[in-house]
Formats: structure tokens, sequence, C-alpha cells
């Protein structure tokens, strides 16, 4: 097979996302890339952003899945473009696609990731004290149903390792 | 315009619904079939069935947009059946087709389907002490952006007549 | 099962589209709502709008399933919007959600319906002697597979009447 | 712009697919790969699976982006997959995503992708002299919007030349 590993990253777009998500977001990105997977992000800006600059700067190959029907509307760090024409409907193909997936904070647009990474059963990796309505799953479970745990990670290099190694 | 006021509710599949949810669930259905509304569900069992069941008893109409490609897997009780076909992403196409919503407990499935509500804004109304992840943002929102405030309503009844209201 | 029966008109949008394809399609709403079929319709001009709007005019219930998310975007003439925000990928979930199908002329869009319903094999009418990329598939299939056979009809009478026998 | 040229590759999956049309396929893999572009599929068999192992042995770079939820389904030759648990609506990701596509005979999947294609307004190229739908439509449109000719090439070599000026 020459399928190769792909690891989602998710969590704000341009609004909401401080100067540590990005920072945070590039590591997980160059992480990514040097372990030899593919980074899939929602395509646009902020965490999405900082971390394809960050797999593209550690020579990694990036994909990004975006709500248009344009592809000159991703960020210049995609390697390859899906322009969906789906709108945010796109964030059930972002979680579907995905290996292993690391959340850097992230809004309501994240969650609703998480949410169909859970119904999927996608291992799931979230930086700790980084603020928006995932921090609270980190270390538990979405619903009773306990699909798959949701674990922390205190920087980027902890979780791309955990992730890794959950993917197996 | 002769479009008719759409109402989506929203909560547990047969996994997870108790007799508490199917009895609010099917009381929902009935109200929103005496106000005139269209009763929008899932199409599925649980609270999608319950809901709809009391609808059809009280004489309003239902639609069920289901995950499969097959109308027959829909619940009994939908007059409409729109097969996307699209698995678990259907529930964005849910979301989109509300004019608002009543969330009747739930899962990780209901969250996703707030998740989108809330990203498109659109009226929202939960019914309180029902466990499940929607329960906790009664009264608040899911993250910074405070699209639209999620309401609490302590029976079917005053659920339906918050959710007439926020629609206008 | 409370299950009504679902009949889609395809054909050209408001680009295309002749005052008689218009009346062609506003005797088949007629029809579709005479035989207690719901209308379905891909919710837009032309077409679309004609068939619906002869479905109200004959008292019949009208659904539309529109490529925008937002359900004021959709022609007067239908009761029920579902806004799927999929741009033209919508047109797959039109043929899904057909138990039959009756095509007045169209273009490439009407084509793509055509393609998709076929593959699902649903049942199709196609109504004689208006121009389009579909008519030369009447009375034939559109690849090897022979998947369903395109019935044609003269009139928008003998065209309901065939897909209403095809449904069974 | 990290982005790569994308060119789709379109035709039969296992069912109706001609030693002759892989072979075509392959070629045009090789042709793609060569000419450094990313070679996009629908990840299945047949056509789909020819020109990404042509495209992978001339160490291309190869995406499918399949009906199913679960990328083991996708052929064995594709670097990365989108498993879209979108069914066949999935065909119209397959039109958005590309830059250009080359068509290798093909039934109804490919004509709905085709219709897509031409509604998005992307250059095309078809292999003449393979049966099936689409090849009437080589050196015309599909319809009266004339959005866009579809090209006939006489091999792979002439096909992918062409659609790379196409895209420019």
């Amino acid at each position: 097979m020459a399928k190769k590993r792909q690891i989602l990253v998710i969590g704000h777009n341009t609004n909401g996302c401080t100067p540590e998500h990005e920072k945070v977001a590039y590591d997980v990105g160059v992480e990514i890339a040097k372990s030899g997977s593919v980074l899939l992000t929602g395509g646009l800006g902020g965490v999405m952003q900082a971390a394809s600059h960050g797999a593209k700067d550690a020579e990694g190959l990036t994909v990004g899945i975006i709500p248009q029907d344009d592809a000159t509307l991703a960020n210049e760090y995609c390697d390859i473009v899906i322009p969906t024409g789906m709108g945010l409907t796109r964030d059930f193909l972002n979680a579907l696609s995905a290996d292993g997936i690391v959340v850097v904070g992230g809004g309501s647009g994240t969650l609703s990731e998480v949410c169909a990474a859970y119904m999927h059963k996608k291992p799931m990796v979230a930086i700790r004290n980084l603020n928006g309505p995932v921090t609270q799953y980190i270390d538990g479970y979405l619903d009773h149903r306990e699909n798959v745990k949701i674990e922390g990670a205190d920087s980027a290099q902890e979780a791309v390792k955990k992730i890794l190694e959950l993917i197996k």
C-alpha cells in the first residue's frame, strides 16, 4: 500500500487564534512532517495555516480540505487542495480523512470536527492549557458511549509522539 | 412564500434514549404539529422517532433527513424522507434546514448538530435536566464568538413556545 | 409507513428555460399534486419553479433541495426547503430523494441528476421533443450496464401516468 | 503558493474497464507524474487504479477521493486517501478538486463527473476511440451554455500535453 499516514490538525481559524496557538500549531506541523506523515488541515487561516507553514518548513507534505469550491482560497502552505464547495459541512470530511488528530485549542468548528472524529472512532490528542470548548474533554469522552478517549499532551512534541503511538 | 416554519428536534438515537427522553420528544413533536410547523428530524430512532410519532398523532407534517441512501430506513412516522447517502455528515444538513431547533438530551451526534447550528446562528432551545454533553451549554454559548445562546426550557411545551418566539 | 410518494422534476434553471418548458413543467406539477404525490425539485427557477407553481395551484405539497445554505433563496412555491450549502453537489441528493423522476428538457445540470438517478436505479420518464443532452437517451440507457431505461412521454399527463406505474 | 498542479483521471471502475482502457490509463498516469503534477482519481479500480499504478511507477504523487468512509478501500497506489463517506456524490468533489481532467472512456459515473466539471468550467481532454457516453461529446459541448469544450486526443501522451496547455 502506497498510503501515507495522514494526521489532521484542527483549531481556531483566524478569529480566535492567538500567537500562542500559532506557535504550538507550527511546532505540531514540524513534528508531523519530521515523522514522515502527511499533514491534513481545513486549509484556511489560524491554526490550519500555522501547522501547514511548519510542515512545509520541515519539508513535509500538506493537504487542505476547504469549505469553498475555489482552490485559490486555501492558505499558501497547502501542496494539495480539496475544494469541497460544501461549506462547513466539510468538517466531517476532515475527520474522516484522518488516521489521527491533534487538537490545538479551537471553538465550535473544532468541536464539530472532534464530534465527527469521535463518532468515527479516530484517535485524538489535544494540547492542554489552551482554552475553548474542547479543553474540558481532555482525558475523557464526549459521551456515554466512550468511543475514544481524548488524550492530553503538554507540548507539540508530546502530542505528535502520542498520536503516532495511538495510530500504531 | 409557501414555505412553512421548519423546526428540527435532535437527541439520542436508539442507543442512549430513555423512556423519559422519548416522552419529552413525543410531546415536543405534538406541540410542533399543533403550532402548524413542519417537524424535521434525522429520521432514525429514539428521540427522532418519538418526536415524529407525536407530530403524526397531532396531524402534523414530518421530514426525516437520514444518513443512508435508502428511504425505507427512516422511521415509520416520516412523511417525507431525504436519504442523503452522506453518513453522519448529514448532521450539518439537518442544522442548515432548521429555522429553529429543540434539543432533547443527546450525545456526540447531537452535539455535532448543535455545533453546526451554532455556526449558522440558528435559534436553539434545550430541555433542562436531561443528561449528555449539550446540557452544560444551556443558558450559554459554545464559544467566545457568542453566535447564539442556547436557551433552556423545563418542559416540551415551554421549549416549543420559546423556539417559536425566537424564530419570530 | 407515513411516507408519501416523492416525485422529482428536473430541467433547466432560468437560463435555457423556454415558455414551452415552463408550460410542460407546470402541467407536470399539477398532475403530480393530483396524484397525491409530493413534488420534489431543486428549488430554484425555470422548470423547478414552474413545476412547483403547478403543484401549489393544485394544492399539492412541494419540497425544494437547493444548493445554497439560505432557505430564502428557494422559489416562492416550496413548502419545505432543504438548503444544503453543498452547491451543485446537491444534484445527487435530489436524485437520491426521488422515488421516480420526470425530466423536462434540461442541460448539463439535469444530465448530472440523470446520471445520479441512473446509478441509483431510479425510474425515469423524459418528455419527448424538448432539446438538451438528455433527449438522446430517451428509450435507451446511459451506459452498457442498462441499469434503468429512460422512458419517453409525449405530454405531462402521460409522463406522470408512466412514472406512477414505474414506481408501482 | 505551495499548491501543485492537480490532474484528475476518470473512467470505468472495474466493471466495463478493458485491458485497452487500463493500458491508456496507466500511460496517462505515467505522463502526469512525469509532468510533476499530482494525479487525482476516484481511488477505486479499473481506470482509477491503472492511472495510479502508472503514476507511482513514474514516482508521482497520487490522491484517491473515494465514496466510502474507510480509507483501506482505496486501491493500493494512492498515497493520500480522502474517504468521503458520501457515496457516489463524491463525483462532484473529484471534479471540484481538479485543475484539469483527462477522460479515459467510462460510463454513467464518468459522465456525472464530466457534467460536474463542465458546470465548474474545468478544462477537459478525452481520449478518442474508446466507447461510452462521454465519447460523443468530444470536440463539442455538453449543452447550449458552451462552458468548456471537451477536447479530444489520440494518445495518453497527447492528452496530457493538451491538458497541461489548457491549465496554462
